[in-house]
């Protein structure tokens, strides 16, 4: 849907330990602004949705099919759909987190 | 498809005057990162693309369907494919936009 949204404003929800997500659903995408806790862990994982990742603060850990990098600002990451992925927070990080379609279960 | 990457080594495109744009394709999303110039005019238009705009830094005015806001950090819009919309730089701007599908334009 078009719409304007502040993401201020948006509630935030710890939906796993240290992840606090402030969630976006614009009716092809989900966008989640996450505030994460130095040494926050997200366990391995997968899910139907392409993901893209990417890093506003920080430095934080991303592992996709065994391939682990550190990330810091600027850097970016793309992952398809059912591909398993972790990561964990290296110090204090500010992310954003687009998925496609959305993530109805974060509604 | 799944991959790194890090839009400080992306090349940098000014595609409309003073916006300098870094895109990463990822399959089923185009994801740009603009640095704007105070000022730099993005004139009205429309794509079959969903967009979402999120401003990181600066102040920039976005019209859509005749509904201006300006927008600060944190703040975001949602815009439905085919949707008029028009932009101003009202300072120096960090945005990210977020395609889908992607824009084969931008390759």
């Amino acid at each position: 849907m078009t719409s304007f949204d502040d993401f201020n404003l948006i509630e935030e929800k710890e939906l796993i330990p240290g992840f606090f997500g402030r969630m976006k659903h614009t009716g092809k995408m989900t966008i989640v602004k996450w505030k994460v806790k130095k040494g926050a862990v997200l366990p391995p994982h997968s899910h139907p949705h392409v993901q893209v990742t990417m890093v506003l603060e920080g430095e934080f850990q991303m592992t996709v099919n065994d391939e682990s990098k550190n990330l810091h600002p600027g850097e970016i990451v793309s992952i398809d759909g059912e591909v398993v992925h972790a990561g964990k927070a290296l110090t204090d990080c500010l992310l954003i987190d687009v998925f496609h379609p959305e993530r109805e279960e974060y509604k």
